[in-house]
């Protein structure tokens, strides 16, 4: 199926908020083998609205659209759904009740904007939000579909997987059984992964495909497939599965799409080891990428993050004279604090940097975009240093990316 | 000006890569009064990629295009601009030289795909890359401009700055000079401020005008003036820009866009304050914003991220029948947190979250989205509790920046 995104709102285009939308819509969409052929921001202006819809159902049956339903802006963007799909306005029972929920949900009170959001146009069929007050509305014409949804990422998102999608398939796909099967890989780069699994993925049964979303030092595997047989399809796809992971041995890590540090948090939960990190040139980004995954708190103790070269020494118990005769980009430096956070946390695991993020501070021995970092497991210890180019912030992230990896590697040999 | 922004790239339109080039070229280009009318993803597909430039041209006068440059794709957009521009596909020995020197900065070798960077269409200009191999071409057609950058965020970002907005200026507004001034004001909602400045704003002179760029407990007021007399220009932003700070008085704490972050690093850094962090549910994050900002080692020691109790406790000194009385995510631990983290890590000025991140471990009394913090300035202590709506990642955002915005307003009282 061909698909559309239209994202409205003058906002998006003078850079003052970056669109999520629609990089979310279509990481949901692509795995069902929906193609978006365009995705297109426009401003808070009927006219541009109404060219946009009519453009993009030119070239695809469906068009998603967020964003241009603020309580401020809801004189333009519902008045040219009217205009297009034709009906007016009028007063919705069910939206009021849904608005004044979620308003007395957040201890507010219901004023004229709110009240207004009630208002939505006879040719559209409303499907309640169940995060926030405006209503997502579901237009069809000529066997084409178009969803007008809220703006505010948290709402949109939540309500495409609960609502959205699961609406469009039934509509479209009626009969048709999707499947998925995740692997993410790590230990193996992508070349070599693709002349390995070749032949394999050549003999793969018609309706079932694989993708390779390579990221940086994982590759996550997705098989996708699509018949009307869903038993067959079902028996088929896990036999696949199961191919690969023989295939792939001890390189696949998850069976899902997973940021590193949740399955690494995954790991130290199954095996009941707990975490620290001790952070340097990451300044805090590791234990960051750690808490952002929920249910953290079962491995994850803390961290300590010594940017001052004192709280290496007093906190972590780096030596000073091993600073000064090697650096404190160093080898050294990055294993002691390793070992250091793991005896002052009392941890099973550590993860330790050290660099140089940049602009300044970098040596001719120590150029910008070094890092050293090590990860301990146990007795076991590792270490690596690696050499990023780029601004402060990609010396950051990739550094807090190459970290977690590395503590992966470890487990995954220690196992 | 009207201009469009085309982003090229198969990755946006699957979701594998969210594209923040055009909200970039957007913040960049809107303070010169410049509109974007358009921003459009293509796919990395000839036919579709000629005619979004073909639309794009209709609607304005400037195409700026990301992306489609890579050395695997280049067999697609360069063509493609030959066969919208005319002329072929010619060896350019600049381009040549200049992607010789990036490949051998970076320590690697050219190969074919780096080798084909140098075949640039006959009709356009480069601008060579200075952060990478794919050249930038600037291509007129009819009075009006195409100009072709690279994908990578990095060398988009550094090369729009560098020479693509300047070159811009110079071709379409040659006699106009155009001067800014920033304000970042705290302390007053936007509402508010507008109201205070409403007769003010009535009355600034034709080509000088003020806009309101509100971000979360900040707002960023950029005046922009136009004109062809650079010394009148001068002299009147200049008075006006006085006004506004007589006007708004200690409600401005920056005179350039900066993260709040970096507003309260200017500030520690001018008084000779150091600063640390102790966190539980923002994990790190607060570290991380403060370490993003170059130089922030002038006055950040470190943090400790207290995630589990005895961390607390151990490291911080709260008290253990403290937590067991109020709880682990209150006032006084919040309280405690700010003082042990300035005392362990010998500091001027702390700051300290303890809340519920969620979606788990929320209670009647303590909900998900519940945050305590806490600022800590010399003997001063602030402190105050946020119930902040949305998913885990709004929580800790929202959290890091109120957190940070209430140790700002401690150093304003303390100034």
């Amino acid at each position: 199926m061909n698909y559309s995104i239209i994202v409205v709102g003058d906002e998006i285009l003078i850079g003052q908020v970056q669109d999520t939308n629609s990089g979310f819509i279509a990481r949901q969409l692509t795995p069902y083998g929906w193609q978006a052929v365009n995705i297109r921001a426009v401003a808070d202006e009927g006219q541009a609205i109404f060219d946009a819809i009519d453009e993009a159902f030119a070239h695809s049956d469906v068009v998603l659209m967020t964003g241009g339903l603020g309580p401020t802006k809801d004189d333009i963007t519902k008045p040219t759904l009217c205009r297009y799909f034709g009906g007016r306005l009028v007063h919705d029972e069910a939206t009021a009740r849904n608005v004044e929920q979620i308003v007395a949900g957040r201890h507010l009170t219901i004023n004229d904007y709110t009240r207004a959001q009630a208002m939505v146009p006879s040719s559209c069929r409303v499907i309640q939000n169940q995060c926030g007050t405006a209503p997502l509305m579901w237009f069809e014409r000529d066997g084409k579909v178009l969803v007008s949804m809220p703006g505010v990422p948290y709402e949109a998102e939540t309500m495409l997987v609960r609502e959205v999608i699961p609406q469009l398939m039934a509509h479209f796909s009626d009969n048709v059984d999707i499947e998925f099967r995740h692997l993410m890989v790590v230990g193996i780069i992508e070349s070599a992964l693709a002349m390995q699994l070749d032949q394999w993925e050549r003999q793969l049964p018609q309706g079932i495909h694989l993708a390779y979303l390579p990221q940086p030092g994982i590759i996550h595997l997705r098989l996708t497939g699509m018949s009307t047989d869903r038993q067959w399809l079902k028996r088929e796809m896990d036999r696949l599965d199961q191919e690969l992971r023989d295939r792939l041995g001890a390189h696949v890590v998850a069976d899902q799409d997973l940021p590193v540090a949740a399955i690494v948090g995954n790991i130290l939960r199954e095996r009941g080891l707990t975490l620290s990190t001790a952070e340097s040139c990451t300044g805090g980004n590791i234990a960051h990428e750690v808490t952002a995954i929920a249910g953290s708190s079962d491995y994850f103790m803390g961290a300590v993050v010594s940017y001052h070269r004192r709280v290496k020494e007093l906190q972590l118990g780096v030596s000073a004279s091993d600073i000064d005769r090697c650096g404190v980009v160093s080898q050294t430096v990055a294993e002691q604090m390793a070992t250091g956070v793991c005896r002052l946390l009392d941890t099973d695991c550590s993860i330790a940097t050290t660099g140089v993020a940049g602009p300044g501070g970098g040596t001719p021995e120590t150029p910008v975009g070094t890092v050293w970092m090590a990860a301990r497991c146990g007795d076991r210890l590792a270490v690596q240093c690696k050499h990023i180019p780029g601004h402060r912030q990609r010396v950051i992230s990739r550094a807090t990316n190459d970290a977690l990896l590395l503590l992966l590697s470890l487990l995954l040999e220690t196992r």
